[in-house]
């Protein structure tokens, strides 16, 4: 099979996925960050009562240059007793109702009580300091629509409302498998040869970050027989969208001559291939080892690599839009700083480069971006440590060379930004 | 009391804050997004054996002239049952052990294999394609340091170590309290002069997004007794880090003649001065309303106006800085976009004013910023209608005129971003 662009296994990930259709009701108090799956409209304007702007008196604008008798105060959550009459002020606090029969409220700095009499200084229209009933939300006025990320003022919104409530999308399930014979469980110890899933715990953390709901099917051993009766058991499954595999991709064919498919060390493609579909299987990208598209029981399948630092990577570039698309979220990208390099990078013809970086203040205010690259061979690579490292990474399109002083784009981690730098 | 500029204020309240000081163990799957609260340093060296990076096969570097008789297959999780010798190979997989007595790999498309017996093309020097123990993670490496923000590639290294929690900050506990006689509960029905409790919702799900957890304490009506009582029981409780209330800010000092402190409406500050210290009350702001800094049993109290456009700007502004810093968070700040301003705007002597603006992709590829302005007096604002408009916000310091045209830097809500818009 042919390895593909970066863009073009991107965009057959987002072809093959569908927004979530099922919907919940969450909390007001969990509602940011999830999507709206209801238009909402006021069914309560705001305010729902005239309602005093200010501290003051209550008043007929057309008494205002007269001595009005103060009947009575009115604060918030509590309406007069009684409509106001010709000659009559209350007095009145921000936020409370304005009586029948007042038509304007009169700032209290601007006001002079003797005993039970008012008078204003101010020139008082009808309507001064006064909020008509649905001044803010009219009935009717749509809040919150379909597909809306909520944030904290829809909250208010909402709330406005009495909704205790809101119709979400339900966040997409991911089921994660990790493959491997070598793979032991967090909190084991190693035999020789074993390495922790490492895997499945970055899938299941970052699938939560982006707001999903990891599933964890487990690990498979490397054997055909389990790899395809895992396959086959998680396609009778429903309790999943989208599924992201890890290890088992590292070669199409046979790479060991007289072996047949069944035999393979990395089946996770080919038995994709064999109970479902392969639509790719190869991405033109460095950090490479061979990702792959399917798709089992018509739910997409993402299988990514063994290689820590390539899942890591694959998932942020390849995975992660195809998540945002069925959540009904919108595509996410990192910050983007210039920066200028710290030392020369090179790409690779045909390929997408992603190098990781670390940035640094420089005095004259700019930032220098540092490339943290593996060592080169015979050594393999540091490339954990460099991911520690690094606050972000720049991405190289085909062969281009950068020399020290390049500008760059740097797409820096979140979590990683620093108070200094410019955005 | 004074009003303080909102640089003031938001020191103050940085001042007063301290980071939380207790643990909790997350598994690695929730700890995005959470603060280290341990060094973390390898006990574990990665790779923990000598792994080959390559498929192919693993040889004595100085054999690699002649052809060598291969004796197994090694794959990964699979140890060679015994140490290769003089004239041997073993075929290899991509992450095994390479077997004691040999010191290189070659790669499998260098070779060629007639039946038992195998030729490489390649030069072979010692330790081709061989991972040494630790070249990743050397023992004792620092691998994630206390307060650092904890993101998929620390759960990566994390998971590396077999470790399947991660001591962190616990989140601060925000406690929550509504005051107002007008405030209904959501979900119930509003009587006459009511509204329902909008702050309390929009404050829980802000505290919640912040990485925080919110403690309600409940609604208090406007009455001394309640207030004071409230405050005390609140003194008294151990399960708060901090404090924020909402309304019955408005008046720091009697408002209506002949009435004492006790009766007044607005009485968070006062009363907070009595059991506890007020700090500030009264920023130099727009949208103001009085917000107030205490302390109460020494912990923080920020006591926010009634009117939930300030509330949510006075969040943001002034209280998430503590909240972050109380969480070991680094200070947060929404992507800064630039544009042009759609229409003038007027900034006010001594006052920070937040503006909030819509943008729009000009056709040239820039963005402008439409200013989303209350209606002018006598009428009061559709500030809430504004907010659900608003991309993000502007911000004017002192007396500024800005004419249409004028470049901005526009505080953009992250869930608002648009993908076409350049950061």
């Amino acid at each position: 099979m042919e390895r593909v662009s970066v863009e073009e296994f991107r965009t057959s990930g987002l072809g093959v996925v569908r927004p979530v259709a099922d919907t919940e009701r969450v909390p007001l108090a969990e509602a940011v960050g999830r999507v709206a799956a209801e238009d909402v409209v006021a069914s309560v304007p705001l305010p729902s009562f005239r309602r005093s702007a200010v501290d003051g008196y209550a008043l007929r604008a057309a008494d205002a240059a007269q001595a009005l008798r103060v009947v009575g105060k009115i604060t918030a959550g509590h309406p007069a007793p009684r409509a106001l009459k010709p000659g009559e002020a209350y007095a009145i606090t921000t936020g409370a109702p304005v009586p029948d029969g007042a038509d304007a409220v009169t700032l209290v700095e601007e006001t002079e009580q003797t005993g039970d009499w008012v008078r204003t200084r101010e020139r008082v229209e009808p309507g001064l300091h006064v909020s008509p009933v649905g001044e803010d939300f009219r009935l009717g006025q749509p809040l919150v629509r379909r597909d809306r990320v909520l944030t904290s003022v829809d909250v208010a919104a909402l709330a406005s409302q009495g909704r205790e409530t809101v119709a979400v999308w339900r966040r997409p399930r991911v089921a994660i498998v990790s493959t491997g014979d070598e793979l032991r469980p967090l909190g084991t110890t190693l035999g020789p040869g074993e390495v922790y899933d490492v895997n499945g715990a970055a899938l299941e953390a970052m699938v939560r970050a982006a707001g999903c709901e990891p599933i964890r099917l487990g690990t498979w051993p490397d054997r055909y027989e389990v790899v395809r009766e895992g396959m086959a058991a998680a396609a009778a499954r429903t309790d999943w969208d989208v599924m992201v595999t890890s290890g088992g991709t590292g070669a199409s064919v046979p790479l060991f001559q007289g072996v047949d498919v069944k035999t393979l060390h990395d089946l996770v493609p080919a038995v994709l291939a064999e109970v479902g579909r392969l639509i790719h299987h190869g991405v033109r990208m460095i950090p490479g080892r061979p990702t792959a598209l399917g798709l089992l029981d018509d739910r997409p399948v993402f299988a990514l690599p063994g290689w820590p630092y390539a899942v890591l990577i694959h998932f942020e570039i390849m995975v992660l839009p195809a998540l945002r698309r069925m959540a009904h979220l919108p595509p996410a990208r990192r910050p983007a700083l210039p920066a200028r390099l710290a030392a020369p990078v090179s790409g690779t013809e045909g390929f997408t480069r992603i190098i990781q970086v670390r940035l640094d203040q420089e005095s004259a205010g700019g930032l220098t971006a540092e490339p943290l690259l593996p060592p080169p061979p015979p050594s393999a690579s540091r490339v954990m440590t460099q991911m520690l490292e690094a606050d972000g990474y720049i991405v190289l399109e085909g062969p281009v060379r950068w020399e020290k002083g390049q500008p760059v784009t740097v797409w820096v981690d979140p979590a990683r930004m620093r108070e200094g730098w410019i955005q």
